[in-house]
C-alpha cells in the first residue's frame, strides 16, 4: 500500500472537525497487515482523539451546513461526489487488493458503493420533495367542517448519524449508510473496522478532496471509538454492522438503553438457499442455483453477511448439489494474491479471520458434518496460508438437517453447509431455524411453490430472492443488497433495516404527526391543503386583465394557493351521446337510459368520467404559450357524484405542490383539481401534474 | 364495584389458553382499592400461571385461527366487536368510576377504546388489500429487460403481540394496541397494570362473550408476568406503556437485547404547550390555549402521558396565563367521588400515585417553583384526601426557565409548570430541554411562526398540535391521541410509535424485499405485475364469441392477468382539433403548429392526454350491462411518448388487483392500462379503478 505509506503517517489518519489528525506517538496501536502477504501496512490508533468534540462539531457545523440545502440539492451533490470518485476509482482498487479483494470483489465494494450514491441521488430527486419536509400519507380529516386536520411529516433528526462498520466492505459499507443520511441532511461520523480502515480512509480522503461535501457532513474516526456512545443521545442514530456480540455490547450502553439513541444493527446471519422441489438436476433452476451458491461462496471469499451459509435441498438432490458445487469450485477457484494474474479468490481479511473460520468449520465438523470439499485445513493450492489469510472453499453436508450448529454457527468465509428436506413445509421449518436472516433464495419455477415459501419464510427474512429460468441471467444475485430494496432482517440478522431507496432516507428522520387548520399545515409543509386560503382568479379576472391566470406564472411568481376558478358549463344529453360516439366509449351508463337507471350508482344516463376531466381541462386551461409546458400526468382521480345530462360543472384548480428541479430550467407543479356541479356537490377530484418553467420566457430550452 | 364482586372470584381472573383462570389460594397477592373510597375491591395474583403455555397457545392456535382470515375479514370483526361493546358500555362505565374516572374521563378511555376499533375496522378495509400480503411502494426494475424485478411486501410477524399496559387507560390502552395487531393477524397477550386491571378484565370478559374473536386471538394475564419475556423471541412484539424506569428494565432482558424481540416503549414525557408570541391575552388563541391546558390538567386528573407538564409562554404573558388558568381551575374543578353528582374531577388511580405526585411537586418546589395554585398539600375541598387518592390542581411557576427539574421531573397528576421565553428560538430550545416528548401544542395564528416551530421542535416530538382561532372549537385537543395519527415520540417519550392508521398494522408485520420474475412476484403477491403472463382477449375474440371480454367476468370468474388487447386506432388532426373545440381545451400544443413545435417536449401539434384516455376507454370498454358497474377513478396516470396526428394508438388492459368487499356484493378491481402507438412505444400508463360484482347477475343490488 505504497500510496498511503507515502501520503499518510505511519498511524492512519482520522478526519475530525474539518481536519486530518493522527496521534504522534501513541502508546497503544494496532498493526494492520496485507491480508495476502502479511506485509505491515499501517498502524491504527485514536489515542487522544476528542470524540465529544467531533460529535459536537457534527451537531453544530454539520447540521447547520446541511440544513442550508434542500433534499434535492443534497441529492445532486451525491451525484457530483459519485462522478468524482469514479474519476479516481483506480486508486481505490489498488489499495483494496491488500484486503484480499479481487477485481471482481471491487465491483461489489467500490463500484457498488459509488453506484449507491448515484441511486440515492436519483431517488432523492425523483421521489422526494425539493424541500426539507416530507409529507407521509394522506391528510386525515379530524373535524366535520374541515377546519381541523392532521397528517404526518418527516424532518431530519437533529443529531448525528454514526456508522460503525464491518471489515468486509470498507467502501460500500460506508457509502450505503452515508448516502441516505446525507440526503436526509444528517451529518455522518464513520467508524470503520480496523483491518480494512485504510481503504475507508482513502475513500474519505477522496470525498474530502472532491470539495463537493459541505464542511461537517462527514467525519472519520480511524480506530477505536470506545467512548463514542457516551456522547450520543436521542437526537442521534447509530447504524452498526458487524457481529451480533458487538451489537449486544453496544445495545447495553446506557445511552441506547435509557438515553433513546436510535440504534440499528445489521449482523451476520445463517442465510439459506433453498432448491425448490421442482428444481431437479437438469432443470435450468438447478443450474442457476448452483451458480448462485458458487458465487456466494467465492465473492469476497465468502465474507459477506448475506452469503449462503445453508443450502437446503430436496433430500433426493443433496448429493447432486454437493457434486455440482464441488465440481464448479474445484475447476474455477484459484486462490492467491489478487494482484497476481489468474487469481480468482483472494485471502480472508486477516489472519484473525482465518483462525475464526477454521474454528467455526471445526465446530461444524465436530457437530457431525461430513467434509465434502475443503475443510478446516483444506488445500489452498499455491496460496501460502501461513503468510496470507487464505482459506479453501469448503462444503459440508449433514445427515441430520436439524443439527443445531448448522443453524447457529457461522463460518464467515467460503463455507457452506448442505442439508436435505422432504417437503415444502419442512424446508420452511429448516429455513426458520436460522432464527431470522438477511436473505434467502428460493429456486423454483412454480408460482404456487413460490407463494408457499413467501408465506412461510417471508417474515423471518429481510429479503427473499426467487430464482428461475427467466432470471437466471438477469438476477443481481442472492447476496448483493441493491440500493432500492431494504437490507437487513429480523432476529439473528440484527433486526435493522438499511437501504430501500427513500425508505432509508426516512431512517434518518423523525416522523411527526401534525394537527391544525389547513392554513397552518400549509405554512408548515409548504404544500397547499384543501380548505386553506387561496388567491382566486376567475375567467373574468383574466379576460379583464385584472389578474393573471396562474398558468401564466413561472415558478418565480407562482405560489402555493394560487387558484383558478371557472364558471359553470352545462352538460347536455347530446354532449354525452356525441362523446360516446367520438371516443367509442358506449358503455351502457352513457348510452342506454333504462340500463343506466338499473345500475346501482347512476340516476340515469351520466357523463363519462373522461368527459368530465376533458371538459375540466377546457375550463381551466390558459391556451397561449407560457410557463406551463405540459401536463405530464394525473394522480388520485376519484369520481364522486355522478354528473347526468342538464347538470353543469365547474372546476377549481389550485397550485398545491411546487418542486423546482435543481438540474433544469423548470420544475413540477401539482395542482389540486376539484369538479363541482351546479349544486356545489363534489363530482371529481384529482391532482393535475404539470411542468412549469422557472422563468418566462425561459432562460434556456430544456432538451425534448 | 358490586358487579365484579358478584361475578368474579376474590382473585381477579386471567384468560389463558381459551379459559378463565385464577389461583385458588395464592400465597402472594396485591389488594386493589377503590381510588375514591379506599374500599377493597379485589386481589390480584398470577401465582401458578403457566405463561410459557399461553405464549405457545398464541403462536399455534392464535396464529392458525387468525391466519385463516384475510385482513378485511379481521377488520370487519373489529366493527362487530365494537358494536357489541357499545351495547354493554354502561357496564364498563360503572366499573371504571372506582378508578377515579369521571363520566367525561370514560369518553376517553372506554368510548375512545371502542372508537379505535371502529377506526381500524374502516381503515383496514379501505386502505389495505383483502388478503394477507400488503405491497409497499413501487416495483423496482432490477434488469434492463424487465425479467428481474423487486418490491417490498408486508406479512404478519409469526409470533405474539404482547402488550404491557399502564394503569391510566385500562380499556383504551388495551384496545389501541389490540386493534392493529388483530388486523395484522397477530394474536395478543394483554398484561394490564395492577391498580386498574379489574377494568381491563371486565372488558376482556365482554370481548370473549361477544363470540366475535377467533379463539387464541386474545389472552389476558391479570397480574404480575415477570417471566413473560423469558418466552419471547424475534418472532414476537412487545408494546410497553408505562414508566421509563420499567421500560429500561424490560429492554435489558436478554431476549430483547440479544434475542431480537421487537420492543417498543411509550413512556411519559414532559409535554409542552407553547403560547405563540402573537397569542397575547385577548386573542382567541390565548383563550383557546388556557382551555387546552385546563383540559389537560383535569381530564383523568392529569394522569395522561400526553398531559401538559410545561407551559411555555412569552415572558410578558406568564402571569396572565397563570391567572387565567387559576381562575378557570378554581371555578370549575369540583373534586370528589365521580359517582357523586357535581363532581368534575375524581381521585388519582391509587394512594401510591397520590404519594408519588405529592413527592414530585415537592421536588419542583424545592427546585425553586412558586406555588400559584394547589401544591403538595393543596385544598381538595370536600374530597377526603386521606381515604381517597385526591390531589388538588396545582400550578407552579419558575423564574428560571432552565431549572432542570422543570424539564425532567414529572408530576403525573393535575400539575403544570409555567415558564417564560423571550423569542421563538428560545421557546424552541426550552421545548427541546424535555429531551423528546409525545406531543407539544403551539398556539399561534401566524403561519411563519407555525413553520418555525415545526422546523425547530418537530423532530423532538411524536406529534405537534397547532391551535388557532379556526380550530379552537374543533380541535380534538392537545392530549388525545387520535387513531389515525401516530402516538409516541423520541427520547424520553420512549422512542416508540403506535396508532397512525394502517401504519400501526404494519408495526405487527415484517417488511420483506422480494425479488424475482414478474410471474413469480405475481404468484407471491396475488397482484399482477407488468411482464407477467397474461390471458389475452382481443376484440375479434370477443366478437367471434371465442373468448369472453374480461369486463363480462364477475369476481367469481375474473383472475389477475385477464387481459384485453385492442387494435390500433388512428388519430387525425381533425380529431385533435375537434376535441379542442368540444372540450374547450385549446392549449397551444393542440392547436398551434408553430407554438407546439417550439415547446421542448412536442414534435408538432399533439393529441390531448385526455383524448388518449377517453379513446382508450372507447377501445377497451365492453358496452353492455355486466359485472363492471362503474369506473370510479384512476391512479398514477403518466403521459410518456406524445401522440401526434397520424399516429395510431392501441390499449392493453389487464386485471391487476382484485379486492372483493367483505360487506358488499361487489368489490374493487384495478386494471393496469397501457397505451402504445403504432411503433409499440409506450404513450401512457395508469391504473383504471372499477367496481365489479361478485356474481353476474348480482345476488343483491347494492344501495346507490
Amino acid at each position: 500500500m505504497t500510496t498511503t505509506a507515502e501520503q499518510a503517517p505511519a498511524v492512519l489518519s482520522s478526519y475530525v472537525c474539518g481536519q486530518w489528525w493522527a496521534p504522534e506517538n501513541p502508546s497503544k496501536k494496532t498493526a494492520v497487515l496485507d491480508a495476502n502477504t502479511g506485509e505491515h501496512l499501517v498502524d491504527v490508533s485514536t489515542e487522544g482523539l476528542d470524540t465529544a468534540k467531533a460529535i459536537e462539531y457534527a451537531r453544530t457545523v454539520g447540521q447547520q451546513n446541511l440544513g442550508e440545502l434542500t433534499i434535492h440539492e443534497r441529492a445532486l451533490k451525491l451525484k457530483e461526489l459519485a462522478i468524482y470518485l469514479n474519476s479516481r476509482i483506480q486508486e481505490l482498487y489498488e489499495i483494496s487488493f491488500a484486503t484480499g479483494a479481487t477485481q471482481r470483489d471491487h465491483a461489489f465494494d467500490v463500484d457498488g458503493g459509488v453506484g449507491t450514491l448515484f441511486t440515492f441521488s436519483g431517488k432523492g430527486r425523483r421521489e422526494l420533495p425539493n424541500s426539507n419536509v416530507i409529507i407521509d400519507g394522506n391528510v386525515e380529516p379530524l373535524s366535520r367542517d374541515g377546519s381541523f386536520i392532521g397528517e404526518h411529516i418527516y424532518q431530519r433528526i437533529p443529531g448525528v448519524a454514526v456508522q460503525i462498520n464491518a471489515f468486509n466492505f470498507p467502501v460500500w459499507g460506508m457509502l450505503e449508510k452515508f448516502a441516505p443520511s446525507f440526503v436526509a441532511g444528517v451529518p455522518t461520523v464513520v467508524k470503520p473496522a480496523t483491518p480494512t480502515a485504510y481503504v475507508t480512509e482513502a475513500c474519505v480522503r477522496l470525498m474530502v478532496e472532491s470539495g463537493v461535501l459541505p464542511e461537517g457532513s462527514i467525519q472519520l474516526i480511524s480506530g477505536s471509538a470506545r467512548d463514542l456512545l457516551d456522547h450520543l443521545d436521542y437526537r442521534d442514530h447509530v447504524a452498526f454492522t458487524g457481529s451480533a456480540a458487538t451489537a449486544t455490547t453496544l445495545k447495553k450502553h446506557p445511552n441506547v438503553q435509557e438515553g433513546g439513541v436510535r440504534f440499528t444493527a445489521e449482523t451476520d446471519s445463517l442465510n439459506a438457499a433453498i432448491l425448490g422441489p421442482d428444481a431437479a438436476p437438469g432443470t435450468p433452476e438447478f443450474e442457476a442455483f448452483v451458480k448462485i451458491v458458487f458465487q456466494e461462496m467465492t465473492v469476497k471469499a465468502g465474507q459477506k453477511c448475506t452469503a449462503v451459509r445453508r443450502v437446503i435441498a430436496p433430500q433426493a438432490h443433496v448429493d447432486a448439489v454437493v457434486e455440482a458445487l464441488s465440481e464448479r469450485l474445484s475447476s474455477k477457484v484459484v486462490l492467491g494474491d489478487p494482484r497476481t494474474e489468474g487469481t480468482t479468490m483472494g485471502a480472508l481479511a486477516s489472519k484473525e479471520q482465518q483462525a475464526e473460520v477454521r474454528k467455526a468449520v471445526q465446530r461444524l465438523v465436530d457437530a457431525g458434518a461430513e467434509v465434502r470439499l475443503g475443510g478446516p485445513d483444506g488445500d489452498t493450492g499455491s496460496a501460502d496460508a501461513e503468510a496470507g489469510a487464505f482459506f479453501a472453499p469448503t462444503i459440508l453436508s449433514f445427515d441430520d438437517a436439524r443439527t443445531p450448529e448448522v443453524h447457529s454457527v457461522e463460518a464467515f468465509g467460503p463455507v457452506t453447509s448442505v442439508i436435505g428436506y422432504t417437503d415444502v413445509a419442512e424446508a420452511v421449518e429448516l429455513a426458520a431455524l436460522g432464527s431470522g436472516s438477511l436473505v434467502a433464495s428460493v429456486a423454483t419455477n412454480d408460482g404456487e411453490t413460490a407463494r408457499e415459501f413467501a408465506a412461510g419464510i417471508g417474515a423471518h427474512h429481510g429479503r427473499v430472492h426467487f430464482l428461475n429460468r427467466q432470471t437466471a441471467k438477469t438476477t443481481t444475485g442472492h447476496g448483493a443488497p441493491v440500493p432500492v430494496l431494504v437490507h437487513g432482517g429480523p432476529g439473528r440478522a440484527g433486526g435493522g433495516e438499511e437501504l430501500g431507496g427513500v425508505r432509508a432516507v426516512k431512517h434518518y428522520m423523525q416522523r411527526t404527526a401534525i394537527q391544525g387548520s389547513p392554513d397552518l399545515l400549509t405554512a408548515v409543509t409548504g404544500v397547499w391543503h384543501q380548505g386553506a386560503a387561496a388567491d382566486t382568479v376567475t375567467r373574468e379576472d383574466v379576460e379583464s386583465g385584472a389578474k393573471k391566470h396562474p398558468f401564466y406564472k413561472s415558478l418565480a411568481e407562482l405560489k402555493v394557493g394560487d387558484q383558478f376558478a371557472s364558471g359553470l358549463r352545462k352538460v347536455t344529453l347530446e354532449d354525452i351521446t356525441e362523446f360516446a360516439e367520438k371516443t367509442g366509449d358506449k358503455f351502457y351508463a352513457h348510452t342506454d337510459e333504462e340500463a343506466a337507471m338499473a345500475n346501482p350508482f347512476f340516476p340515469r344516463r351520466v357523463a363519462h368520467g373522461y368527459l368530465l376531466v376533458s371538459w375540466a381541462a377546457g375550463l381551466f386551461v390558459a391556451p397561449d404559450p407560457g410557463p406551463v409546458l405540459a401536463n405530464y400526468g394525473l394522480e388520485n382521480l376519484r369520481f364522486i357524484t355522478p354528473v347526468t345530462y342538464d347538470d353543469s360543472i365547474r372546476v377549481t384548480l389550485t397550485a398545491k405542490r411546487i418542486t423546482p428541479r435543481v438540474t433544469d430550467e423548470y420544475g413540477e407543479v401539482a395542482w389540486d383539481c376539484q369538479i363541482h356541479n351546479q349544486d356545489d356537490e363534489l363530482c371529481a377530484q384529482y391532482d393535475v401534474l404539470t411542468l412549469v418553467t422557472k422563468t418566462w420566457p425561459m432562460k434556456e430550452q430544456p432538451e425534448a
